[in-house]
């Protein structure tokens, strides 16, 4: 067997193989090392190939489109800091659990840790941060290592997919030369149908015993509460409303739970907490008996307040594989389930809580009716903030995708979106809340087809403008709505905002950079509204056109703050009343 | 002692004590958790903070700095996804020895892995590419804490510098409040006027009794070779060119070895080696009987070939302190000595080498001058890429700093810039060889005050264009000569141009992006010229500007081939003239 020959049959099989275990798209950034991986995915019938230049942008990118499809995406580097410059999106994937498979080239053995060029320690680079690492063998074209080769891109897939999703790490040692023969007969392997190996994961389920003593257990108690934080199963929604419905439990929904909105039935959802927990007094009104959560802890800051303080409340945790989420560190019980199975289990036991104590559930709705009022009520011409999240919230189309930056986005996105039947898929970067790779993952789920509409502040806007070059590459359908107040608008509600000889320089940190110039580089349209019916026709417009629309609202940090605090007191003043009473 | 008043004196003896071992200089990027090191660091009468946002280019910013100046920089960053943002410029510094301090902020123990905000494992994150992991303390100020604080910031800047200099890692658990008091007495400690520790490092330097062997071994043979690839000793170039010029040995000089031009004696240096060692025939009439390295391999691939093709010729490296860049795989000998020492040692061995044999010598000048002769020549009024890289070699100031990309550039200046009198520092990122950090990295070495010109392509200079903040925010004076032959200029050179259907969508990647665009957006004055004098007269003004000078020379990557491989031919043609008599 000739050098080539190895090496084509050997990438051949494995690229093949992640076709057939369900992979589609790839990643790619230039290079020379990954020629071999590069040129067979391009080649690959069943695999669409997205090149993207700045590997930083690229796994983000990646991040996007698999946390967009649910399925795993796999990133393609040379050696040297292209590989390093995958780690921030490694790290998210890990902590929000999203499947990467990251495919990094690499010098081989001979010409690794003596000073060549390019070659850096590869092995273990993402360190625990990937699920899986795995050195390849060198190419070899025998039936034995074609084999391995197919049972290594299938085991990466499932390992990615598997349990809690996850990114994972294969490095490829490449002789020269690089370039594959693709003329070869049966170059993708025997006719093969079926992937050569399959993986068929149960669900963890409880047994019926303990699901009818927990029923009982809960029944028993007057006030529960089911918490939704952010999650990434779509048939989540479906199975917790209809329990909570028959149980007549509220339940506070996270807007990234997926739950917030759709076409379940929204009756029991309670989106204003963020809002009326700030306030102790409220907090103290509404201690429950016991709390079930599911998902990540929610965004929400209040919230966090809210269960230190209720510490003698009996509290679940819900995970569907594994895993330690639970930062208060109250008495806590973990539900290691299905959560969809477990929601299911509990309505099929058939015991109806107690928590029929009506009045739980209709105190939460009212204050939550009293929130909302306020929330909705339009600030009526001054685009502040929180009105551009509102006004956006409102023409968002159905169907679509709405990708959160951190941040105040998602702050402001927790307080104005509200329950709805709109299915709308609700995407962030909440596993480390970085403010970088926002905009590649943002087109990455554009890259699904999808249209998505991206809110984000300043200074990520600025971390990722490298991404935009996707947007302009791709032609790829996204509306970007930038919040612009100058700097680290979060810092001004953070005690640091008192320091003023340190506040502007460290936490401040205006940019003073007009993004107008970039857009147009990136052949984007600009769109600069003044007031809120500007920014909805800009909106409504951009959702009408095809490529990157960036409308971009000018806020001041000061006002946006005084705006935020004055909304929180009417409503705080509002439910006080009742409270007092 | 309250919280405040163990964090605030504990951060600030440790930033103290930094100062008092050197550190003059501190890349901050924003973020909450790492209040209490910015604040401090802010504070501190004796170091200057530079605030970068993106934490990619600050580390690169950093790196630049330190390159620079030779003193380490210290890094300063949130927890989270900010933290993998340094990863590149840490491999970066790994490999190519540059004193950098990454202090990291993280949560406290008791939020992490518990599915807190912006909490990830930190520990040990760069894995081997730092020289020191040490997770700090929490903060108490009891004097044995203060002095351990002192100690581990000394042994940071100690650690970051000592033997082959390179990045370390300090992780900071901050619990809040997160705000110092520096309205405390003594806030700095006790006026204590010296470190607390001091390291005195003495240089490694072989026997008198060896030396002398050696110097013998050497004068029986009779044709000698010294090669100086990249290293940042400045007093090697006085060294090494006196012990040439005694032993009449030629020396082949990388552009990054700060040999080839200064104000020491150039006589025996062999710029042009790239351009004639090409030809095999070339390479096998001037077969070395020894070969003498000092610092890491040359950038030239030629040279690679050369010595791959003189196994039998005694071979010696040397490594001021440790590591192993042999990446050929000859059998040599290892010199573990200062390099400076070690040439005077021989020097004053006082045994002249018989290599004496001055037609040696002077065939290698001989060759030298005719490729000279070539590469001198202007190519009249077109502006190639070389050309450029030529005009720029001619107007560059005298004691101001060259920091040349990797690619096509380094490549370029290894080819056109002859030895001379004036004294530059050149500088690239040859440890991993990425396009990434590029602009970064020329910032920070002109963040020490010295003029920069900074060359590189277009790839690189997208793929680190948020570096370009820092040169609005903060003035810096720097000339930018982007070469935009519109894609991976580089790749026409790699065998992958041969394969027409994958070439342009995966290795020549054109941006097809209006850099003037960006250019303007950060304030920097944007020049485009059309032929040689054009660039010249832009080039010489930019010198007599303050602030960012962008030249742009838009080029043709095919007639760059061409033009490249029509001017090898020319100079081989030439040569072998000589050769065949």
């Amino acid at each position: 067997m000739s050098h080539t020959e190895d090496l084509t049959r050997y990438i051949a099989n494995f690229v093949d193989e992640l076709a057939k275990s369900g992979l589609t798209d790839v990643i790619i950034s230039p290079g020379s090392r990954s020629t071999p991986l590069a040129m067979t995915f391009r080649e690959h019938p069943e695999i669409k190939e997205w090149v993207i230049l700045d590997e930083r942008s690229a796994a983000f990118f990646g991040l996007g489109l698999a946390k967009q499809t649910n399925r795993p995406v796999a990133l393609v580097c040379s050696s040297g800091t292209a590989a390093a410059n995958y780690y921030p999106a490694i790290v998210e994937a890990h902590e929000s659990r999203v499947p990467l498979i990251a495919l990094t080239a690499d010098r081989p053995h001979e010409l690794r840790d003596v000073g060549a060029p390019q070659a850096i320690d590869q092995i273990k680079m993402y360190g625990s941060y990937v699920k899986s690492f795995h050195e390849m063998a060198l190419p070899k074209s025998t039936a034995e290592m074609l084999n391995y080769a197919r049972i290594r891109a299938a085991r990466a897939v499932h390992e990615a997919l598997s349990g809690n999703p996850g990114p994972v790490h294969l490095n490829f040692p490449f002789q020269e030369p690089l370039i594959p023969d693709f003329t070869l007969k049966d170059l993708w392997g025997e006719p093969i149908r079926e992937p050569y190996t399959r993986w068929h994961d149960g669900k963890r389920r409880l047994p019926e015993s303990f699901i009818n003593q927990l029923a009982e257990r809960l029944a028993s108690l007057q006030k529960g509460l089911f918490v939704c934080g952010p999650q990434m199963d779509q048939d989540l929604a479906e199975a917790v409303t209809l329990l909570a419905e028959n149980w007549g439990v509220p339940i506070l929904a996270d807007p990234l739970s997926l739950i917030r909105t759709g076409s379940h039935s929204t009756g029991n959802i309670i989106e204003g907490y963020d809002s009326f927990l700030r306030n102790e007094k409220i907090r103290a009104y509404l201690k429950p008996d016991y709390i079930i959560r599911f998902g990540a802890m929610p965004v929400s800051k209040a919230y966090l307040f809210f269960v230190k303080e209720n510490q003698t409340a009996l509290q679940f945790v819900v995970e569907q594989d594994a895993g330690y989420r639970e930062p208060v560190g109250n008495p806590t019980e973990y539900i290691y389930a299905d959560p969809v199975l477990f929601c299911s289990d509990l309505l099929e036991a058939g015991i109806i809580s107690s928590s029929s104590d009506n009045d739980w559930l209709t105190t939460w709705k009212n204050f939550n009716s009293i929130a909302k009022k306020h929330l909705v009520k339009a600030s009526v011409g001054s685009l502040t903030e929180g009105e551009a999240v509102k006004q956006l919230t409102d023409v968002i189309p159905n169907k679509s995708t709405f990708y959160v930056g951190n941040s105040m986005s998602i702050r402001d996105v927790d307080t104005f979106l509200m329950a709805g039947s709109k299915k709308l898929t609700l995407l962030a970067n909440r596993g480390a809340n970085g403010i970088d790779g926002i905009i590649s993952s943002g087109l990455g789920a554009a890259a699904s087809g999808n249209p998505v509409t991206l809110l984000l502040g300043d200074l990520s806007f600025f971390h990722d403008m490298n991404g935009l070059l996707a947007a302009k590459h791709y032609n790829l359908n996204i509306t970007i709505l930038v919040i612009n107040n100058n700097g680290g608008g979060i810092f001004s509600f953070l005690p640091q905002f008192h320091h003023e000889k340190h506040f502007e320089v460290l936490f401040g940190t205006p940019l003073n950079i007009d993004f107008q110039k970039a857009i147009e580089m990136y052949g984007g349209s600009y769109h600069n509204p003044t007031d809120s019916s500007e920014l909805k026709e800009m909106l409504l417009a951009s959702y009408q056109e095809q490529g990157l629309s960036v409308i971009e609202v000018k806020t001041d940090r000061t006002e946006n703050l005084h705006w935020h605090k004055e909304l929180w007191t009417a409503i705080e003043e509002d439910i006080l009343k009742l409270v007092v009473q």
